[in-house]
């Protein structure tokens, strides 16, 4: 494990790596950059590293390897102000939920480093956010995608996958335009559906009283809309190739169900419900239950 | 509580129903109703029932409360079976996830008992089913909705809230049609959602992988398309009325999103997922975290 290790971002993913580092004995030095001085305060005070700022270019300095945890929306602007700074042999990696944009920005923002940058994405999460969000054991036995490209240094791959390995996930490598297709149909397009409906049912005239007998499924399908719509609108907006396709096709396959609904015919919402259910239970047992 | 109770069918919610009664102390006979003869030697040594067989009409004699706890699609049959085998002083209530259709099929099933007839719907529920499904404190906090009509037995009213009650349910009446549609929009839709996007998932050619890369906010989205198949077909068939307007809605709202997503609009999406928090949030605050 390298001994100085940047991160750009203390929320939950980031906060997590630092917590996980921690826990499971990680001796070197962390670095944290955050967005406000009490944030920096706060870093310190809850242990998470050992040396906290808000300059990312000054956390960097020195470090063997800068993971960046901060939304998609602020990576174009981070990678580019760490840049000057890094040490040449300082492996770079991201944790952004999208790929092929985050790549395009770090080939622009590091320039003649963009070999040492890995990028990353661990499919591990909550809906919440902010320093206090992190848990140790967040990757424990999660899986960590790395989409290198051809121009990626071996060594900073290997880095960054002892990184993720030391923290207990388990790290797969695909294409980036893979990745994004498949978080799209995964992550990227159930954020959306869930937003669309809470906010439907939230601008319904009877609003409190529909929420008030809405029941443990309901909580459990709208979890994901307590997730930060920042966030979200900038991941939506940088894999709006792959989620465009998904979210085409999910339309197409509910106007084909409200057509069965309304004619009344019931085959085509047991095929469609049936099929559903064997996926789901089979999704189920593969994660052990 | 009544002295002899019948619980026609002993899966999730009827078997909760009668497991919560034992729990809390029910003194009385509980006989159950189930489908087979095995199903009845299995819910005698679950030790569900003090009786238990597989007529209906068997079951409910003598009872001074009869819980019909069948799907939506054998609710009718099972009202015409007992009809005539009920006391003339027997409360009758169902757990349907439908109100209209089921008092429909009650007035008509039931013909003179109808007035003894006390429509209900606790909402609380799992995606499993089957006898092994129910657990005693299903209904603890929980709500149950009845819908009395106009033709409604006080006394059979009083009965059933006191069920409810004794199981530490929270009882609320409110009109059959209006909780199709407060039903529609929390429960029904989200179910049809949920359905939908799995069959999606699953009829993709890389279906295999992309379950591989689910995370936990996939699993907890699509819980409920784990679902019965069966008994929600016929759920969305008694509420066709109510479903297909939040349907056609909610359909609207994700063409709206798509143009915004395909035009690179960022606004209309902060908009929507914004609002969502928010309501999320609170209706998370409301249930205690």
């Amino acid at each position: 494990m390298p001994e100085r290790i940047a991160i750009i971002g203390l929320g939950l993913i980031g906060g997590s790596v630092a917590r996980g580092l921690r826990a499971r004995g990680h001796e070197g030095v962390l670095v944290g950059c955050v967005r406000t001085p009490a944030d920096a305060d706060r870093a310190l005070a809850l242990g998470l590293v050992d040396e906290a700022g808000t300059d990312a270019a000054v956390a960097v300095a020195g470090a063997d390897l800068v993971v960046v945890a901060v939304p998609i929306g602020a990576m174009a602007d981070t990678l580019a102000t760490i840049a000057p700074a890094l040490a040449p042999a300082a492996a770079v990696t991201d944790v952004g939920s999208t790929k092929l944009s985050v790549i395009a920005e770090a080939r622009a923002g590091l320039g003649e480093r963009f070999a040492r940058f890995v990028p990353g994405h661990p499919i591990a999460g909550t809906e919440h956010s902010g320093l206090e969000a992190g848990f140790a054991e967040l990757y424990a036995g999660r899986r960590v995608i790395l989409t290198p490209t051809a121009e990626t240094d071996a060594d900073a791959l290997a880095t960054v996958t002892g990184l993720w390995h030391g923290l207990g996930a388990r790290v797969t490598e695909m294409g980036a335009a893979h990745h994004d297709e498949v978080l799209a149909a995964t992550s990227h397009l159930p954020h959306v559906l869930a937003f669309a409906l809470v906010d439907s049912l939230a601008r319904m005239a009877e609003r409190t009283e529909i929420f008030d007998y809405a029941a443990g499924g309901f909580a459990d399908f709208t979890r994901i809309a307590s997730s930060d719509p920042t966030l979200w609108s900038d991941i939506v907006g940088a894999n709006r190739d792959a989620i465009l396709p998904v979210l085409s096709r999910y339309i197409g396959d509910l106007e084909t169900l409200r057509a069965a609904i309304e004619q009344g015919e019931r085959a085509p919402l047991m095929d469609c419900f049936g099929r559903a259910k064997q996926a789901r239970d089979r999704f189920t047992a593969a994660r052990g239950g």
